[in-house]
């Protein structure tokens, strides 16, 4: 399949996930996971564009850099510099967990980490602990003058932080080093999203993992991309106040004096909801005034009263249940009269979408 | 929670659902489904309201009344009409579900279905073949006509019948005693939504089961519903050709001369998107006429071409990559004239939708 598409590909998905292990705040056994990748692109641009999608995923939302961090690191950066402070290849991974795990490390715990400290000699953890202190790109120039490989090994990530800045997305941005993601499939930029406060998880994880593809059995293509669950985003919504609202209401009320007039209603009640207005009505004959306490709960802006006088006369009873008026319409433009009195209301909660209906 | 929620409630969720059981074409382990219930309201407008809504479904795909049908059976009219030809109480399970499996019984196999016939007596297979063979009202009341308790019966469902035909939805609607639905809990209105042609499974199901709620420890509220499955529904779209496009073309693509107009490049590209438009650019440095072979590919209508010379004076580079033709245009104005190009496109597959930001 990947052969016949264009390359990179664009990919999204949003599977409902499921995990064997205890919960945790922020970390449920059942999630949904937004999962955004691009593949085939080697160059930093790929790795500026999806982590410029996750932050506009977070912009669509309403959160600002004042909300949320990107701290975005890269493998290949942090090899480097771990072995131009003396950490052997053979003790990288060791040294990527300890990095992963330092802020989690109590001062004292951090000595007594490796149980074989040979394993990242010469360096030693005060190495380690330095490394995982830088923080933005003057830090890291400093690091990275040590040895001209570690300058080299830091050009895509560069290039990827300077693209999100023409973007306009640099405010989002910290590089941190201590972003290590615990997968061992990584190969290059890694990042995740954060509350700036730094109260819950992460919101989003991802980064390259150009090898994955072909160690899996597929095409063998550079890819990258990033998945964020809707657990500790659904948190942070709520904390922000930022969750859009779940619209429960309804436009229209209909309402019929009495029984005879319930075909009219239900008729006129289906051509409006083919118009896309949102109609609700008594399901059991009650009084007027009883039906339109259930247009008041239900939010309605306006009710239709059909009785058998307006009936007779081919009209029907417009009623603006908030201003408490009414005026009769001929039943036939009772449809442009409540979408006409619907788009002049300030507190419309949404255009109507009609029925596309193919007869 | 049921208690402060003012009746009815109208209530829908889209489960991931799960069978363990052998798959069958149309009946997956694994989808997704409508789930649709309307509680606290006994009365057949109920009825009618979850019969048209499950319609409203299908027609807002594009389904009319020839390529989808809506068979609707009541428990209380069966009972009735079966007490009436002599079944006894105990004896209406096992006749029920040799109606429901009438259509898929060869005739020889229908006289042996009962291991003993004594169960139905003084009915015999005859009356539930007659009672099974009843289509439509006519066939109906001719039936109900034998005693009054069975034309009492079919009150609730002549209604809400009645009510669907006031709604227009009349032509959908069949009315057949062999829809009985294998669940024991449904206590009236029972329907199905099948393709006209009869060539897939049920699209959907639903009916009344006022005493579940209660059954399983909750409050004792009426109420009704219908589960649609996306497996079924899926293949019937697939085989009319109403299955939504899913899109994935885009608007605008980028292309930049060469790597100094890249970050004017990146910041046009982010501020289309913000606008709502949908943007793609090369992700690595590559001659502008391969550039516009990826634009060509993803379906863009414009390309918005930023050069040395251009960039110096301020101005990008228009162009319609169906008429072939360029213009330039100031740098400042060219989100309002990439908006206006769209807007006049008979092609273009969607209006904007700009992306609200809180700054």
């Amino acid at each position: 399949r990947a052969n016949g598409l264009k390359k990179p590909i664009r990919w999204f998905s949003v599977p409902q996930l499921f995990r064997y292990e205890r919960q945790q705040r922020g970390r449920l056994r059942e999630h949904f996971q937004l999962n955004c990748d691009l593949i085939g692109e080697p160059g930093p641009l790929g790795d500026a564009e999806i982590i410029a999608l996750a932050i506009d995923v977070m912009r669509g939302f309403g959160f600002t850099a004042g909300d949320i961090r990107v701290r975005v690191s890269d493998r290949r950066v942090l090899a480097a510099v771990l072995r131009a402070r003396g950490v052997p290849d053979p003790g990288l991974a060791a040294a990527y967990t300890f990095i992963d795990k330092i802020e989690r490390l109590k001062p004292a715990e951090r000595e007594s980490f490796f149980a074989s400290p040979e394993v990242i000699a010469p360096a030693r953890v005060a190495d380690l602990e330095a490394v995982a202190a830088i923080r933005g790109w003057p830090a890291l120039d400093a690091e990275l003058s040590r040895s001209p490989a570690s300058a080299a090994a830091a050009e895509p990530l560069r290039q990827a932080c300077a693209a999100l800045d023409a973007m306009g997305l640099g405010d989002f941005v910290d590089v941190d080093l201590t972003i290590v993601r615990g997968l061992a499939y990584y190969t290059g930029t890694v990042f995740e999203l954060f509350d700036a406060g730094r109260t819950l998880r992460a919101i989003c994880g991802g980064g390259r993992y150009d090898g994955l593809l072909q160690a899996l059995g597929g095409v063998d293509l550079p890819a990258l991309g990033f998945g964020m669950g809707d657990v500790v985003l659904g948190e942070l919504l709520r904390e922000r106040g930022l969750a859009p609202p779940a619209h429960s209401g309804i436009d229209v009320f209909l309402a019929a004096v009495s029984e005879s007039e319930l075909p009219g209603l239900l008729r006129l009640a289906h051509e409006l909801r083919d118009a896309g207005i949102r109609v609700e009505f008594a399901l059991a004959m009650q009084a007027v005034g009883k039906q339109l306490k259930l247009a008041d709960a239900r939010g309605a802006r306006l009710a239709l009263v059909l009785g058998p006088d307006e009936l007779a006369r081919g009209e029907v009873m417009l009623r603006d249940l908030g201003a408490k008026s009414q005026e009769p319409v001929a039943m036939g433009s009772a449809i442009g009269r409540v979408r006409a009195a619907l788009a002049t209301d300030p507190l419309a909660q949404q255009a109507p979408v009609p029925l596309t209906v193919h007869r």
